[in-house]
């Protein structure tokens, strides 16, 4: 009854299950994109993959209404010009409908061994999609690499696991025997049988197209859901060929490749988005991107489990430091990694306008400020090295609400364009740092200024840094809070604000671990506790309703003999 | 830092883990009301003890606003007379907000060793609950006593038992530490912290007050929830108990009480109802009752996680049969026990036209259709034996209920107002049973009616009878569904109507097991997959969004050496 892929695959789902219960250090999928491990050819052919898709129709086969849609710019400055067949949301649902009935009788260890199949053909198109994350979310090479490829693999691998934790809980059947007294006992024979939700709808991001969209894919697969995949307008590239590899794999198990589709559609795609949202054939929504957007779907997708990834204003608290550059340029680094642009990087730094400790006593808000924007202006001092890190800023949009947001306050560090060496349309910005007030300036921001902008606040003390942000998690949705202090009771009072705000907590980063980065099966991913995230990645919450158990029961003879 | 209420509890929390991953049959609780088990005095001691709150003001030393409510009647004819304490949503929220964060703190042993402590109580107060029941909803003793003492406690230990499960797989803390080729590795030490979504809201319901809220009470606090308990106005008296017995438990292991309120109302409660409900301090609802009132909470309060128990419609499929006897038997009881006022009987009784297999040859529809009738009349001829099984009609929306349903069809059992022999006012009738049309009838027979009252359906095959079992389960709701045949092919049909209607299956049963019963730790009651309810009693998803994690991280030194 073990599926084969179930078989071929169980040892890494073993360790997958021994690290979600641990949550020590493990990685299945090789991070670096080292030839050793990938092959000498890897980068070159996948890269070579990824030119093939340019202007060019995309392969699938998959119900359409004959027209085409797609117009994926480059943040490095090109057309894509890939056309993806489309297809309306009747067509979609009615293809997983068919699907549905093998996929569903199919049973756990099925779904289980096909999702991690799939995943073990999409670590071999790793730098295929590395190149196709690149150049629709702007991100560097070597990020789009991590994030697009293994990190992404990883916390899908991690969904997987955590679906199967709780599917193996549920027994096929029971015997279930009741005394009755001197007469003989009563005893029935009890079968459980797990039963998918329907359909799922996966809706991505432009910044992160698989890292965000591959839990509630995998996590819908791997409890016997079909699934919808609808990838933003301007990153549909990565999503398209990860469906694609998906219904390779369906397909060659002997399923319906129905069982994924994907719905490229185009930059005014709102009401085609919302009208299939509200199907009630979608039983499940996985959503990550605007708060408006996020909150319509919680609103009003009332037949669906939405799980929704929004908008989030993330911040750190410096109290006391024994070795303020150190600690800059660990800020300086998430500051400038992909522009801002991650949904864990900082906004808001909190610094007592009557300075900080150091070891070399105290030192004046301004100095902390003008060290923290020194340090981000070194490390992007030259502009080879700084591009590989900063990406390109996916959209104009950011362009546009970094002009904005200098009218804000005193600019501590201006934002410049800059050229970038081997892509010349590149659109390249550095950050954006202001001062601000703690009390005066709070209507600006407990708000998101999504970008590579963030504001360093002076507040009267670490206290009521701590008060503001676990108010501003707690009301406005945070993903990330750090903290630097070399005092324990700062510390906990930090760890408390934390609990009230709902948001992961880092303390005294400076060295090599970031706050932006999140470790799968170790850190996790939001937390469900605020208005950022309805849904950790992840957690027994984040797969437990994608899934019913339907019983029967009958007669049999009872085991024992009456008392 | 195990709490020593865990360790007092902790054989009976570890069986209860055993019985939910193998379902077979186990109850800690003694269902019969037994003075071996109870105490000789038990019994009289818990009518003495529910007298005690006739005519008087109910003690419970929490907010109150001073002035008093209550108008609960027992349907088997008299006013209970008992005046409840008052209070504001205001109140109960700020007094919940108050108690919260001792409670937060406390953390996972204590909340589950508080919860068992609070049902071993409840245990002890088995009669008095028992008679309180009996006096609000109108059940007969015996199943009082059973349903609304061991039998919710047991539901109530099912819940604590999938809580825990949660619980303890989640990390305290973790070492974590990621190589980094030449250089030392990096380590980091990581702290989780469960904690509650914050106050939950149980809407309690009039013919199940403990045992259909026990689950979601019991979840809240077991995951560290605060709790307000919200009786139906007609069904106050058990769960005032109840709350009364679960704020001693907390007074006395050091809490504040007021992590568990009641909030009593009258009749006309609806908007403070409503008021509360979107309050964005009550993250979990639990509800019982009709689907007006379920599906406005599921599409107003969004800030919450809801779960609801509503209408559904139950069926039964004969097709055919070796004793039509026996199964005529077993189902008069099913009809007949509570007077059919509960969520798991059946209303809608499919035959096929041309009659059924039987081991004496075919037997025609409308014998069928007379021996249903007949058996459950021949089952209630005794009134003394029969108001034992019937019990009490809850409300006169029921008995008016009876009236109308008279007009719908072809009256084949008509329903009879029986004289009590200790309660002179009792409102008891018998149950009515009628012939539609599966065709012609069909608008009338998908919607519930809620009471004595089923239908005999005449349809032009089993086929049909399983096509229209299927899609009223899946599109008008239902808790249970029975078939009877002796044909596998049939059987195997009616596992795939089960699976399709999201409903339980029972399979021929002609015994001592009634499709209205689901036995806890083995059956699941309700499955989450059809509109009759949006969760199970009890599952992982039941327990599994009422708390978040949150994460803190902090170098520390590694523990291996450089590669």
């Amino acid at each position: 009854m073990t599926h084969t892929l179930f078989s071929k695959h169980e040892e890494t789902l073993q360790k997958a299950l021994a690290a979600i219960e641990t949550r020590g250090y493990w990685s299945p999928f090789a991070e670096m994109p080292s030839p050793k491990v990938y092959g000498e050819t890897a980068n070159a052919d996948g890269e070579a993959a990824f030119r093939a898709h340019l202007n060019s129709t995309f392969e699938i086969d998959q119900p359409t209404s004959g027209n085409t849609v797609g117009s994926e710019l480059s943040p490095f400055g090109f057309r894509l010009g890939i056309r993806y067949p489309s297809a309306s949301a009747d067509m979609l649902i009615d293809a997983a409908a068919h699907a549905q009935r093998a996929w569903r009788d199919a049973g756990p260890t099925a779904w289980i061994g096909v999702s991690l199949e799939i995943l073990a053909r999409l670590n071999r198109a790793s730098f295929e999609i590395a190149y196709a994350v690149m150049h629709t979310t702007g991100q560097a090479f070597m990020m789009a690499f991590q994030a697009g490829s293994p990190h992404a693999q990883d916390r899908a691998l991690e969904a997987i696991a955590y679906a199967w934790d709780q599917l193996r809980r549920i027994p096929a059947d029971a015997h279930w025997e009741k005394p009755q007294g001197k007469n003989p006992p009563l005893a029935m024979k009890k079968r459980f049988t797990v039963v998918p939700r329907g359909t799922g709808l996966v809706l991505g991001c432009c910044t992160f197209p698989t890292w965000n969209s591959y839990p509630g894919l995998f996590a819908d697969l791997a409890t016997g859901n079909t699934v919808i995949v609808k990838p933003h307008p301007g990153a549909i590239l990565p999503l398209a060929i990860t469906v694609r590899i998906a219904r390779d794999v369906l397909r060659e198990a002997g399923f319906d490749p129905n069982v994924v589709t994907l719905l490229a559609t185009g930059p005014n795609d709102g009401e085609l988005v919302q009208d299939l949202a509200l199907r009630p054939q979608i039983k499940l929504i996985d959503f990550t991107g605007s708060t408006q957007n996020g909150t319509w779907l919680e609103r009003h997708a009332h037949q669906a489990h939405v799980f929704t990834e929004k908008a989030g204003v993330n911040q750190i608290v410096i109290d006391s430091v024994d070795d303020i550059k150190a600690a800059a340029r660990n800020i300086a680094f998430s500051l400038a990694l992909y522009s801002g642009q991650m949904c864990t990087a900082p906004q808001n730094i909190y610094v007592p306008r009557t300075g900080i400790e150091t070891a070399e006593g105290i030192m004046p808000f301004d100095a902390v400020a003008q060290t923290l924007a020194a340090a981000v202006d070194k490390m992007l001092a030259d502009p080879a090295k700084a591009v590989e890190l900063l990406g390109a800023v996916q959209n104009e949009g950011v362009v546009q609400r970094i002009d904005e947001a200098r009218r804000l306050g005193r600019v501590l560090l201006e934002s410049r364009a800059l050229a970038h060496p081997a892509f010349t349309d590149a659109r390249v910005r550095t950050p954006l740092i202001l001062q601000l007030d703690g009390t005066a300036d709070s209507a600006q921001f407990i708000k998101e200024w999504f970008g590579p902008i963030s504001f360093v606040i002076a507040t009267d003390s670490t206290s009521q840094s701590l008060e503001l942000a676990a108010r501003t998690a707690a009301e406005h949705g945070a993903l990330t809070l750090s903290v630097y202090s070399t005092d324990d009771s700062v510390i906990e009072a930090a760890h408390e604000a934390s609990l009230r705000g709902g948001v992961a907590l880092s303390i005294n980063l400076t060295g090599g671990v970031f706050v932006n980065q999140s470790a799968a099966f170790s850190d996790f991913h939001g937390t469900g506790a605020n208005p950022a995230a309805n849904a950790t990645l992840s957690d027994a919450a984040f797969v437990a309703n994608r899934f019913r158990i339907v019983q029967s029961r009958a007669h049999v003879e009872p085991k024992t003999l009456a008392a």
